[in-house]
């Protein structure tokens, strides 16, 4: 089949809906929803989000050289929408949810109680790459709700259950179910050469 | 309910899985499956790709300064499980799967046929993280087969069905059913200050 040229969209498929915590000059906790961002480093573990230079949580970030990612059940789902919507420039977005702030005891950045799970961040590097510019941040620490965690104590990714985005189509989809083990579905091909 | 501390975990669910084709300094095509990846600036549109220096794509990408990024079907999910484990060093991953290599005639790189959506970039700068190198591609131009297209002409992330892998699971997921509208289900909380 002939493949149709769409032009140069950002079009990478599941899209993972971060909320990027920062605290402004005044201490204020804010949250921001970015799509653009994922894991870019295993050891040291890094994690990278990308923000445009006009939103409020760019120069939050950029004072405190930190912030956290949290990732978000799919029944906080309006609340994600919301945080990436609105601009802490004009309102608390922890007030207008009712989302809990809590302090990270290892980087100046805030959470919110309610996200199962957290990464800590130390930003380490910032590059300018246009209309975005993108962060890299060292994972100091993960941290999870005990609820969320399988019963060999390891993360359980569908009691986590998050959703994602699909740009283009402007829609959350919902995660399904589990399809196979990695680094071993794919072993029948390699006998072959 | 208090978080438990599992340490830096790279974490971030879901984490897409990212096919990025390359050819060798013989003209090679390669394929190889990276989890850590994904969009970085919206204009210019740019995506990133976390490499060990120790695969074979690192030397490609290095090389021919250009890569392409397909996304996969969940019915390819044994072929790109493949393509995360086998090294082109060793052998020819297209042969191995019967996937069929086709020149990107934008940049210098490959892609299979048989991936429904592939988005071709031109390297823009690379940087040593650690155990991982961060590579940044512009994307030239983005291809999608017809028949993951809705009826207004724009990709249906649906019909694309991409699966997704869990870090620490080590577990590949489906997608599941779309939830709701972006920049739209949280605008209730926009009336509250």
């Amino acid at each position: 089949m002939n493949k149709q040229s769409l032009g140069p969209k950002v079009l990478t498929l599941p899209t993972p809906v971060l909320m990027v915590g920062t605290y402004d000059q005044a201490g204020k906790p804010n949250i921001m929803t970015v799509a653009w961002g994922g894991i870019c480093c295993g050891q040291p573990p890094c994690l990278n989000v990308s923000l445009r230079k006009a939103t409020y949580s760019y120069n939050c970030l950029m004072e405190r050289k930190a912030f956290t990612v949290g990732i978000v059940h799919k029944s906080q789902m309006r609340q994600a929408d919301y945080f990436g919507m609105a601009s802490g420039r004009e309102v608390n977005k922890f007030a207008a949810t009712g989302f809990t702030p809590v302090k990270s005891d290892l980087v100046d950045a805030p959470y919110a109680a309610e996200f199962p799970l957290v990464m800590e961040c130390k930003l380490i590097q910032h590059t300018d790459l246009g209309l975005h510019t993108i962060f890299i941040g060292e994972i100091m620490d993960t941290k999870i709700n005990p609820d969320c965690l399988d019963d060999s104590g390891k993360p359980d990714p569908l009691k986590i259950d998050p959703f994602w985005f699909a740009p283009e189509a402007r829609q959350y989809y919902s995660t399904g179910e589990s399809l196979g083990k990695a680094f071993s579905v794919g072993q029948p091909f390699m006998a072959k050469k």
